[in-house]
């Protein structure tokens, strides 16, 4: 791909300093600048090569670049990208990384320049780790990248956001923002919140007897409260739906258990096994 | 240990294969006998080393057997511990590898011989394979087994049969079977249905956006429907209870985010992250 001159990154943590170094090491860009909270954790950031240097005022970090990726939660994100408007170098591309996207999207486009262009993107990889100490080169290698084009996308901008993205080692699809976040609320945000409430309802007395089942399937529940709380509400409507559904579900379920209908849980079981063997292609052995 | 003169392994799949290879690499028995339904199972356990010797048939399968396992599903275990009750050779120790006590226990205790001893066992490994194609002599290397001595005990059992779990690489404990039920009804079955019900109500074109997150969240619902439906129908009371508890959490959730009660997702969010990463000794970085 055609190498960006400057590339800012606003928030290098797990993701953002994931990116910069797979920039860095791929040759993606002349120049990576971080720009951070805390000194300490920029500077993390430029020992551990997510980044060529830094400094802790957004404006002064965006001068001349011509990609912005703001790398921080979603609330935070808007606020940044308010903020920065004014500060963008004519022609950047200004891109985001959040799990959520009808509010940042809808709440950013409005006010972007007509003379720079704002591409949001969902690189889906990470953990529940976070910060700079995390980040690796490889972490986007295989993992999809969904692309959401707003209204102040321009033509070209999709091209070279999803060049930058397969570089780094993403396969890349699009989505708008509504059906984004429709479908992320059942593959990631209620899977996030079933998992911190299986931790919540289970009693402590009880841990000691859990095994490896329990701790992949609560896994998603050490994510970064600030974070999760920031989706959550930035896609408020569809979370609350997906959990009323979940929720339902599970009542239909002790209801059929409860009531002595074991067939019927044993069809939820194994329709959601053969659901998932056939999407993950693990078909049973013959 | 003092080895086992005859062990006995009805159902020689994940569990019991894995069981019989590590009682015959450790030489913790002087033959390994397993007792399937089909014959291409059983024959696979042998040439994988899990067994020295099957039958098909329960009767001839556990004559002179000192140790007899029952490692079939819960109610099969239940059935077929009757079967050979009147088989079994006098000062044999029958115990079993169940996720659910309390119905097998009280099914089948009271139909023990004075002259044998039943004492049963939970090795807390395996995973969402089945079969003896997927066993292995370090499946239980480090994990838990729960040791529920039954009515049906002998002075002695207990300690013979947790020096054969410690043998094959487990750490050991003991309940009885109610509290063993309580337990894993939080941090087994629960999280298994849990996981079923993120399968169900995700909408199949929402599938091709989940990341390792929905993946590792829903893990469990690949299992074996047979198995999770016995099991689950087993601890009815508890599972329903702890599906009813679960389902009132997630709802309370969905309240808070539609009346935008922002803090009260965080809080949850947050203390669900601190109970886990306490348990899991996962401190956030400094």
């Amino acid at each position: 791909m055609n190498p960006f001159a400057r590339v800012t990154i606003l928030g290098p943590g797990l993701i953002g300093a994931s990116l910069g170094m797979a920039i860095r090491q791929n040759q993606l860009a002349r120049e990576v600048v971080g720009v951070g909270r805390r000194i300490a954790s920029v500077q993390l950031a430029r020992q551990l090569g997510a980044i060529d240097r830094f400094t802790l005022d957004p404006a002064e970090g965006v001068r001349e670049a011509d990609l912005v990726v703001l790398a921080t939660g979603v609330a935070t994100a808007l606020r940044l990208g308010l903020e920065i408007m004014p500060h963008l170098t004519t022609g950047c591309l200004l891109t985001d990384v959040s799990s959520a996207k009808t509010f940042l999207v809808r709440g950013l486009a409005p006010a972007v320049r007509p003379d720079v262009g704002y591409l949001s993107s969902h690189p889906m990889a990470g953990s529940e780790q976070k910060g700079p100490a995390a980040a690796r080169a490889d972490l986007f290698q295989n993992a999809l990248c969904i692309l959401t084009p707003t209204p102040a996308s321009r033509p070209g901008d999709l091209t070279r956001l999803r060049a930058l993205w397969k570089a780094v080692g993403c396969r890349t699809t699009e989505l708008d923002d509504r059906a984004h976040d429709h479908f992320l609320a059942w593959v990631s945000h209620l899977p996030h919140l079933a998992a911190t409430a299986l931790v919540e309802v289970a009693s402590p007395e009880a841990l000691p007897y859990s095994a490896a089942g329990f701790r992949d399937a609560t896994r998603l529940a050490s994510g970064d409260p600030e974070i999760w709380s920031e989706i959550c509400s930035s896609n408020r409507a569809e979370v609350a739906a997906a959990l009323r559904r979940y929720a339902r579900e599970l009542e239909s379920m002790a209801s059929a258990l409860a009531a002595g209908d074991d067939s019927a849980v044993f069809q939820k079981l194994n329709a959601a096994k053969r659901k998932r063997d056939d999407y993950y292609g693990e078909r049973p052995q013959p």
